[in-house]
This record gives C-alpha cells, sequence and structure tokens, in this order.
C-alpha cells in the first residue's frame, strides 16, 4: 500500500493558513506532516490542532523549513513574495512540489522561482479555482471570437478589506480577453471610470471594481454589442475552493517532470 | 366633451424627441400641436410625421417656440440647458406646463427655472421613469434603517457612448443613501476604484460605472454586510419610459399650482 | 455589574446547533448554559466544546430541557414541529425567551405555539436575516405603489439538498406582495411553469426555484412592466446571519411582554 | 457591379415581418424585393413601406410566393410550421436559400424541410444571435470539461405574452449540456419545481421561466458546486439581432451546396 504523500503548510496561522489545514486533514488524500511559521512566532512547538483551538493532528508548527521540507512531498504556499522566493529554492533542494498562491509577486521574484523550476515541479497560479481558470479560457475564446463590435468589461466584487483594484483575478480575465483579440492588455485597459471620459474607445477593455461586506469573490466578463449581450459570470462563495485547487495541484505535481505549471496544466483544460 | 390638452415637443428632431412624439400620439391622452427645432433646421415648415419618414401628422415644425406655446398646454423639453432656461421663461408667459428632462443643469441654470416656476408649473427630473423614482425612495428608506456596518456601492451601466460617469441617476440613488445616512454625498463617495486603494472606508458609497453596446441604463444599489446583501435594481430596456414619464408628467401638471414639481410629485411616492 | 443573559442551545450537535454556538460564545452579549439533544445522543454528558472538536466552553450537552431552561434567560431552537411545541411549554414554564427558527409549523403546532406565548415571550420567524425581513417589508410597499402593469415574480436559489420549493422564504415575499396588492397568495401563485402555459395572467404572482451547489439562499423579486424592471434582491452567503439573527432576537426579547412575536418586531421595522 | 441579392420577406406584416424589412432595407447589404402575405390580407397589393405607415421601399406585398420567390436569391421565413414547409418546396424550386426562423416544428414538418434542402440552401435555427449560439456552443463544452459535481440549471426569462416554457433556446442550451455529458436531455430534464421535491438528483438538469412586462429574451446556465458557479449568460434586448442573424444566414448561403445548416455554420462557431 502507497503511503499518501505529505505536505507542508507555510503560513498556517494564517486565514489561508488554516483553511489548508482543515482540507488537507479531511480530504483523506494527504498527510498534513508540518506547519511553517517564522520563527518567534507563538504557534512555533505547537501541534498545529490545538494551536487551531482544535483536537491535536499529530503535525507540529516549525520555524525550521528545512527540516520539515525534507519530509515532504509538497509544500503549500500562500504567504508573500519575500518569502515565497526562499521556499522556492529550499522546496527545490528537496525535491518537494511548491504549490504557490501567493500573489504580487514581481518580476525579480518570478525569475527567481524559474529558476527553482530547473529543478523541481512548481504550480503557481493567481487563483486555484477550477471555476475561475475555466473562466479564463472561455474569456479567451469568445474574445477570439469575436469582433470589436463587442465591448469587453471585466466588473469584480470583493470584500471590503482588499487593498487594490482591480483584483488579480480580473486582470487574469482581461489579460485573456486581450489575448484573443490580438493586443496586450496594456494597450486597451481602461480602469476606474470617473468623470468626463468621452465615449467608450472601440476596442478597450474596461475594468470596474465593487467593495462591500465580506463578498468573497466575484467576477463578470461582459461582451455588449447592438442588442445583445454575453455574459461570463464566475461566484465564488467558500475560500476552501481555493484550497481544494492548491490540495489538487500538490497532488497533481507528484511525477511530473521539472518545471514550472498553472492551474491549466492541473485542470487538463 | 373636454379636448386633450395640446402639446409641443422641444429638440423634435432628436431622438427622444421623436420617441416623444410617438408616445404622444399613440397615447390618445394628448394632441401633439407643434415641433420646435432651431432656425435653419432643415425639419422647420414640415409636417412633423412626414420629417420622421411616416405619415403626416398634422403638426408642424416651427422656428418660433413663443407662437407654438401660445397653442399649447405643455411643453415637453429635453435639450440643452440654455435652450432650457428660455423656453422656462417662454412656457410661463404662455402659462404652459413645462416638463424639463434636461440633464446637466448648473446652478445659473437651475435659478432661471425657478424664477420662471413663480408663474407656470413645471417639473422637472433627472430621469422621468417610475421605477428608477421608486428606487431613489427605497434607497433612502433602507439606507436610513441600516447602519453604516452595510457597505453601499452603486453600479451602473450605459451605452457606449455615454460621456459621462457616474449617470446622473447613479449620482441621485447615491445622494439618497447619503441622506438616509444623515451625512452629504460630497463627504461619502468614493468613484472608479483603481490601483492600492487601501480597505474600504467606513460609510462611504462607492461608484462603479460599466460601458458597452447599447444598454439603455441599468442601475445597483448594493448594500454588502457580513454574509448577506440587499441589492435594489433598476433595469430600462426601452427609451419610451422616460416618454412616457414627461407625458404623464405634463397631464399631471394641468391644473396644478405654480411651483417647481418633480417626479415623486407626479408618482405620488 | 448585570450578568449577561444565558441561552440554551437546542438540537445542539446540528448544523444550525453549532453556528448557534459558535455565535453566542464569540459575540461577547451572551453566555451559552447548555446545549440539549434528545436522550441517548452521544453528545448528551459532554461538553459542548468538546464535542464539537474544540476546546471546553464549560457548559454541557443535556437532555433535560426542563433543567437546562431553569438555569436560562432565552433558548434558541431551530428543530423540528414537535419539538418545537414541547419547547414552548417548557420554556414558557422557566419564562425564558424562546427563539423559534423551525420551518413547516403546521396550524396545529402554531396553535399551542400561540398558547405559550400567552405566559411568555416567543419570537418566531421564518428567515431570522435582517436583509430578508426588510426586502419582505419592502415588497410589501412596491407591491402597494405599483398597479398590475407589473408583474411580480419570485425566484429563488438554494443548495441541492433541499427538499421543498418554494422556499419558505420566498412565500413570504410572494405574501407580500400579494398583501400589498389586497389579494390572498393563494389567489395569486404560479409555481412551477412548465409546458404550454398560455400568456401570463394578469395580477398573477409567479414562483421559480433553482437549486444547487451550496448555495446558502438567493431571493429576487422581480417587478416587470414595458420597458422597465425594478428588481429587489437578496444574497446570503454565511449561515451565520441567521443565528446573529436569533441570538439579537433573544436579547431583545429579554423585558418584554408576553407575546409572541416576529422579526420585523425585533428589528424595528 | 455586382448587384445585391434579393430577398423576400413572408409574413411581412408581422411584428417579426417588419423588423425584417428594416433590417434589410437599412443594411445596404441586400435588396427587398417583395413581401408574402396571406391571400386576402389587407396589405396585399400595397407597397411595403407604405403598408407599415413610412415612405415607400418600391417593392410590393403578394399572395403569390412563387411569383415572388422567382425574383429573389433568399427567402426569410419566421412564420408558421404548415407555411414554412410549403415555402420550403418553393423556394428549393425556385434555387433561393430559405432562412428559416420559424418554431414549433415537429418531425413530420422536418423531413419535409429535410427533403426541400436536398436541392437548395436551407437556415435553420431556433434562434438566429451570434450570442445565443456561442452560448450553445460554450455551454456543451464546459458542460464536457465539468463532472456531475457541478449541477447544471438553465434558467430563462421572457415577456408576459409567450405561452410556452421552458423557451426553446433554453432547450437548445440543456441539449447542449446533455450532450457535453453524454446523456440525453429526456433522461436529465426536470422543469418548473414545485412541491416537495426531495433533494436535487445527481446529474440532472433543471429549468426555471421568469415571465413578465416585455423581456425579450434571457438566458442563463449555471454551473453551481460547492463554493463556486459558474455562469453564462445571454440577455437579447432589441429583436432586430434576430433579424440581423436573419440578413447574415442569407447572405453566407449564397453560393453555398445544397443542404440544411444552422447559425453554427453561418457563424464559423
Amino acid at each position: 500500500m502507497t503511503e499518501l504523500p505529505g505536505l507542508v503548510v507555510t503560513g498556517v496561522s494564517g486565514r489561508m493558513g488554516r483553511m489548508l489545514v482543515k482540507t488537507i486533514t479531511e480530504s483523506g488524500r494527504a498527510r498534513l506532516v508540518a506547519g511553517v511559521e517564522r520563527e518567534g512566532h507563538a504557534w512555533v512547538g505547537r501541534d498545529i490542532g490545538e494551536a487551531m483551538g482544535g483536537a491535536p493532528l499529530g503535525a507540529m508548527v516549525t520555524d525550521d523549513p528545512v527540516e520539515a521540507f525534507a519530509r515532504a512531498q509538497g509544500v503549500v504556499d500562500f504567504t508573500a513574495p519575500a518569502a515565497t522566493v526562499a521556499y522556492a529554492g529550499l522546496a527545490a533542494q528537496a525535491r518537494a512540489v511548491h504549490v504557490i498562491g501567493t500573489t504580487g509577486l514581481e518580476p525579480a521574484h518570478l525569475e527567481k522561482i524559474a529558476a527553482a523550476a530547473r529543478h523541481a515541479v512548481i504550480v503557481r497560479a493567481g487563483n486555484m479555482s477550477l471555476g475561475v481558470n475555466l473562466l479564463v479560457r472561455m474569456t479567451q475564446k469568445i474574445a477570439a471570437a469575436l469582433d470589436a463590435d463587442w465591448d469587453v468589461e471585466v466588473v469584480e466584487a470583493h470584500h471590503r478589506m482588499k487593498v487594490d483594484a482591480p483584483s488579480g483575478t480580473a486582470l487574469m480575465l482581461g489579460r485573456a480577453a486581450a489575448e484573443g483579440r490580438g493586443v496586450t492588455l496594456e494597450q486597451a485597459m481602461v480602469s476606474g471610470r470617473d468623470g468626463i471620459t468621452g465615449a467608450r474607445e472601440r476596442g478597450s477593455i474596461g475594468f470596474s471594481a465593487i467593495r462591500g461586506g465580506d463578498i468573497v469573490g466575484e467576477h463578470d466578463v461582459i461582451f455588449a454589442a447592438e442588442g445583445e449581450r454575453v455574459i461570463l459570470r464566475h461566484v465564488a462563495t467558500d475560500r476552501a475552493i481555493f484550497a481544494r485547487g492548491a490540495l489538487r495541484a500538490a497532488l497533481w505535481g507528484q511525477g511530473q517532470k521539472p518545471g514550472e505549471y498553472d492551474m491549466m496544466d492541473v485542470l487538463g483544460l
């Protein structure tokens, strides 16, 4: 009998970290081997389950990623750019699949991640839900099928704590629309209309951001022509979908060749 | 038997002017007595129906508003601020009800309209549809009933030719929400979010503008709290609703005391 | 210093029971004094927190409601009709406020609940969210303001496990629309259109039920006329809103006169 | 210089007939050569434009389709099944492209249309809009990509005069979803939920029909899973899109080999 793949969760005390712990332990498809937190964090040295206020899980929180990664087949990582770059190197040394859901990565970070991916499997995605990735793919195809008589608008809604606009997922969708039309998003993007804007420019891609309550994430891609509209809509109501996507990526990555992958690869889209 | 009230349509050759002609002549509740256009316009001196490419209507296009208003009980006017101010004075002299759907009126214009309203009935509204006015009224009541744990967002969508954002109707809705909360819209308004915005400020009222195709006008007022949302939505699919509202205002105004009224008065809301 | 009101949660092991435990203990506005389960249930005799897989809460699960209610100022009850009727009598004897979120109550159950309400405060509601109750109130007002040129449709969406259609909340909304129009819902209701239906009957109120995934609950009341629509929409994304509403009702009930109340009373709508 | 293709509109006095006349004459891409009405209709023998209350168009209404089709390269036909079958035979004799937007065709009608298509080009579609046909294609692909953890629901809204439910377009969408899943719609279809329905059956495809006002046509295909939803939406706001689709089909059919085609062929989807 094969043992289930062992996974480490970084940033385990955060909202997404806890969600990953819950998803992994309830899945029956992977083992939780450790949680990683920064040195000095109150959770270090405690059982993960107890630190979360529940029953013990038999896996500890550590501030030593090297030791933890050495015991694992995968690392699931929704932290911050600098930490993620460091983890990418360590995971590659340990030959563990590194699943990266961290956002805000700059070109310098991406370069180092690409370097690590020469030696190990990395799956990186701005949004790990099946539905969003399907929407991205469809957006590209429809934008390619329709001409510029169809105006493209991307509308997103998120919770009140979100600090940037448009969302990373909205940008992914806009980029897919631009690719479908054979332009760059930079050429076409119009965000945050306000005041005397003039008539809409043909071929532009507009963005609007709604903020309120605890909305997990909603995205509309609108194609609007004379007399009709086609709208692609994704509604996320539970952050667990991102954790489930990350787990799926970690399992899929087992046995793949070294390289950098995205959710399209994982989902076979 | 009482004769039906006679109405004049200003700016009769425009999109809204033609819609008014159609609505009035098909209503069976008013007579079309003349259309007004500026001096030198190709339609001047022609039958309105023939100028519109149809059967004659027995009412002519004139460039003399004084003569036309003298034969009428009402003037329906969706033109531009300067023209509207002039028509307000002439309509008051003729003791004709002046229905104003013109947008973009500045304080100086409003002052002159108020002066005219001392002598005659004026009905003025940014949006003459029954549904929108109902939405404005409800928005105020709900904003008063809910505390600032409920974030307010106004989202509007219009056709690609619209040159300003947010729409006048969106501003009416935002103003109603602000009044319900006992603040001014100027204090609370956030429009066109883009970039690093920081978390949403408590009590703010956000605006988003979508542009595409030939969308007549759609407005959402979103109240978003933890775990739930209330949304008030108005969808206009036919500009005839504005013409019907204007006709209703012109009929309602017959026999009212001089003064300035809005659609809330007309609709009895 | 005044002590916080003590509350008992019935059906504590169920999905709604656990949600109530969480909401009460995290609120800082009430004390959890006991949970009730049926005789023989595995949780009886255990600490509620431990039975839920977490840290102990210092309150036990019991199968003796009389003893538990005697120590409480309120009972929060989302169980089944027969149990709720029994709890109503026991809560009245204990002079505890009885908050009833149980659905499916028949006239015979309601009679017994009314009898209990002669001696104690009972708050009963088909839906305890603030937003839904606001929607019900608005629906009635708008239905009264608009004539039968505006067709009314109620559309609801719920998770795949829901066994009945339309939802109780949809029926509340439809009833409010009927009241606004001065008819009974029974006269006006059309549910589940399918096949050759003929044209829509003027004045009817239509219902549609969507089922899928884990949708918590979404309700639209659509008023559709020629050229425009007004839509009132409620979206619930977290069952905690029902638990928070129930807690609010239990706190509001302290010090009220005996009688049967609903969420309109609690919310002051 | 090549002459523009000449088209005949059948049922020219009806709402769709008038829309076709308007679309064809304003397009600059085809000539209107005649309108057909049944024997004894008041329009027979009149100029089409004048019969419509406008300026003359230089094309007459006739009750003789043979003579009219002989002068045409295409026939655009949104009438009724029996008439359409007769026109199919006559159009094939005249070697004119026959564009069929008629709904409610039974197997016996379809057989005769197929026979006519052995000699001439026929384009037949339940819905001629570009957007709807795109939605049908996408629905099939997404249904094939997602497993039965994603519940499929089709929701449509139409004007109050519509006599059947679900709409033909909703059925097209449901059929596409069923094909994507490798089942027949008959196996999977659940329409008009009402009463005690039990939990949703895995793999079923649900239909809901909303009726009100003058809604031209709105269709949602909802894919709902745990924690997320993907929704494909089409909104038609102007019947002119169907007329434009029919004109496009008539032009596309010029020079094609005899056979029966649909809008997927025309649109190259």
